[in-house]
């Protein structure tokens, strides 16, 4: 690893109030090298090596969960004018934020392309042409693509940008309304998986009618909690119905030969999953990443005195080798001639989950100092046959806990009200998510949330039982979520 | 796997004559489910979930050696317009084919933007806030992108495309010229060897000048040759000099404290990597994968009779699990309920390096055929303790063979010529690579290419002993190469 771009002046994140979030994940996507938001277009940015691998890693996650019964394929970038405009609804959500390609060279082009904002458009012309036979059936396909959004709102890394670098978006076919039901929730499964390999708490909420996906008949979303209170949305599956289907002409033939519409899904996250895991695990010292998606998983620090440097760098690269063959583990020797605490400064500012400290004495009595960077706490292990199988444990139990941490603060900042009133005033105390009862009626909801002056996240459980709804008082059925969102 | 869209009256390509190798290349690319040409945009095509695999372990393959000493990063694929036009030779070579963003959604943007025909001008001004000291260099980064070229001339799927779906660019940052010399030719061996896993034979000649990149000092280029005879560049390598490093002004500190340019090579291969792969191994039966790239390295067959279906699929299985987990090989157990033959012209048809073929007589005998693609031939192997370093050992000399193979008829179609009358005798009769003498000079290598009207492809050698150029008659110093190209 190269420090890029590391400036004399840089200042200590240590010293840094995490309250001031917004300040905090700049900073830390700065200093731990995460990505470059000095490229010249506003809302575009640089994945920097040590981003990148985090990325990768959290992507080779994804896949592995989608490849199991789901086939990668790649889409074309852009899409032709007519193809994004023939279903008007979907259109209608996106044209204040379409990207067009109007020239070709110096040529103007015949018809415009659009850079794909999402790519039901691109996808599903060709899905009419493959789609044959009900025994074609269930198909399901996914694409990690960058799309673009011609954002007119504040942009963030990782969080609102004009290229999405990172967007995975699952599409799925299938021959009855009650398989298509299925499929959004076996979405919510493999985001649920998902999610927890991450440890990134999450609520699941059916979105309000007027915040869907356009031209879905439903969507369900997945929201993490950042620091700041503010709720950010990391995945979405939809329930497209026959919508897409009747105006992309797509059918199968029953056993009966007739023609059917199909029903379709879909689901996707974003580079918000990495912003969440950046957000969601960071703390003081800086980033803290999961062992599931760290670069390093290990890093071994030498502690050296002039006579024993020799000896303990060899005895560092026996300890290194293998953990990383026999092991499998991502390990790093820093033998960089440089002081101990620096390295350790910066390790624990880029979030790698185990540092291993290894000085003569530690040689001499067969020990290792281990320093979990989740805790921020030292212990000594004993080198012996089992060495391997006790940092594996201990890299297992990092994941564990600080999946569990994130929940639990998660949890403390749900908060149920019973009344306008209650909402306003914990809204004005602490920044969270508020659990509410409501009639389910959107003009109740639109009026509640002019009042509260946050957004109805969705339902979380419909119940016939829970009482009246706190803003109309009439008969409540949703136990529902309102939160200020990014 | 699923057949996408394989109709019934589909041809047969097993009848087809190899000469015709443009439309046995398109066939082999539908019926084997590798691209779909059908997108509504031409040039731009989808890549299905079999060529998608195929995709990724060549990639997988290339990471691979560039991971050892380069880092992956990722770079937006938009660049404002006065970036790109910075460099005034290198906008040149690529003005007519770029394409342009200028609106976003209804708004026309005050920049034009343009999507990335290679990025060049979107890194180097940020390597320019990158690159501090001496002690940074130095620096060797790749990306695999898409990237776009407004094609004129007539688009061929995975040679000749508008969106390059595929486009893996390594850029390196030195701070002597010595040290750009020698990545470039560090970078030939990183060629060389990815090229050999793949089973890939190139010539590796220096481009004259007037077709460099523009903005190099020279490039260098591996082309492999199509069975139609027309050569097919498959990577260049460029030393860039300090052309870009003054027009981004690229510069670092110098142990003395003074400011110097940098100098920068970079080196590139795009979906022809994939092109090559499928054009020169494939045969009359269709696709011909080298197990070091194919989605399923084995297909197991069984040959079932009703009364004996459980115990050979339960038999198969077992033969199939090991080979996956112990062997950690590709194995696809093919037990759907169709004709055996059926299934091996389909999967002879796909290309698959190694088909096991398992009947009860087999199973009562501990035997297994194993049929080769490549040589399709069959043999008869023993099931005992070491099956699995047996298949092993098959597959890498089916890697081994098809590359040999590769090699022996790519070297008897390159032809050493005397005369300019017997390079045009040569191209009437054989249509391969030409090996001539060559003065050097510009004037009299473009007078031969018009008299010959094929391309010099480049030097492969310098050599003050080789007699007289074969055109103007003076004194020949270069070894040359001239062939139709793609």
């Amino acid at each position: 690893m190269k420090c890029l771009y590391l400036t004399p002046n840089r200042q200590n994140i240590t010293g840094e109030n995490m309250s001031e979030f917004s300040e905090w994940f700049h900073k830390i996507l700065e200093e731990a090298e995460i990505i470059d938001v000095r490229y010249p277009i506003k809302g575009m940015h640089v994945w920097l090596p040590q981003g990148f691998k985090i990325r990768k890693n959290i992507l080779n996650i994804l896949r592995k969960i989608l490849d199991e019964d789901h086939e990668e394929l790649l889409f074309p970038l852009l899409i032709p004018e007519d193809e994004l405009e023939k279903e008007a609804i979907h259109v209608k959500g996106f044209e204040d934020e379409v990207y067009w390609v109007t020239h070709g060279g110096l040529t103007e082009l015949n018809k415009k392309l659009a850079l794909r904002p999402t790519s039901e458009t691109a996808m599903y012309p060709m899905f009419s042409l493959w789609v044959r036979s009900h025994g074609d059936l269930p198909l399901r396909f996914y694409q990690i693509v960058n799309t673009f959004r011609y954002e007119t709102k504040h942009t963030r890394p990782l969080i609102r940008v004009r290229e999405i670098t990172t967007f995975k978006e699952a599409h799925t076919i299938h021959s009855t309304k009650e398989d298509a039901e299925k499929q959004v929730q076996k979405a919510l499964e493999i985001y649920k998986r998902f999610f927890d390999k991450l440890g990134i708490p999450y609520v699941i909420t059916r979105r309000p009618p007027w915040d869907k996906f356009p031209g879905a008949e439903y969507t369900i979303a997945f929201d993490t909690l950042l620091p700041d209170g503010k709720t950010l949305q990391i995945g979405t599956v939809h329930n497209l119905g026959q919508t897409f289907a009747k105006t992309f002409d797509i059918t199968y033939e029953t056993p009966e030969g007739e023609h059917e519409y199909v029903y379709q899904t879909c689901y996707g996250v974003s580079d918000r999953i990495i912003a969440s895991v950046v957000g969601v695990h960071g703390d003081k010292s800086g980033l803290c990443l999961p062992p599931n998606v760290a670069p390093h998983q290990i890093v071994i620090v030498p502690i050296i005195f002039k006579e024993d440097a020799e000896e303990v760098l060899e005895f560092c690269q026996e300890l290194t080798d293998p953990l990383k063959t026999d092991g499998n583990l991502r390990v790093h020797l820093d033998s960089r001639d440089i002081r101990a605490g620096k390295k350790f400064y910066e390790w624990e500012m880029r979030g790698v989950p185990l540092r291993l400290e290894v000085g003569p004495r530690d040689i001499k009595h067969k020990n290792v100092v281990v320093f979990r960077r989740d805790k921020l706490e030292k212990e000594t292990i004993a080198i012996e046959k089992k060495f391997i199988d006790a940092i594996k444990f201990i890299l297992d139990s990092i994941n564990q806990d600080m999946k569990d941490k994130a929940w639990e603060s998660f949890n403390r900042n749900i908060k149920s009200v019973e009344t306008v009133d209650e909402a306003l005033e914990s809204l004005s105390k602490h920044r969270g998510i508020i659990s509410f009862n409501w009639c389910g009626e959107e003009s109740c909801g639109k009026d509640l949330e002019e009042k509260v002056r946050v957004d109805i996240l969705g339902i979380q459980k419909e119940d016939e039982n829970i009482g009246v709804c706190i803003n109309c008082g009439h008969k409540a059925t949703f136990k529902t979520l309102l939160a200020k969102t990014y």
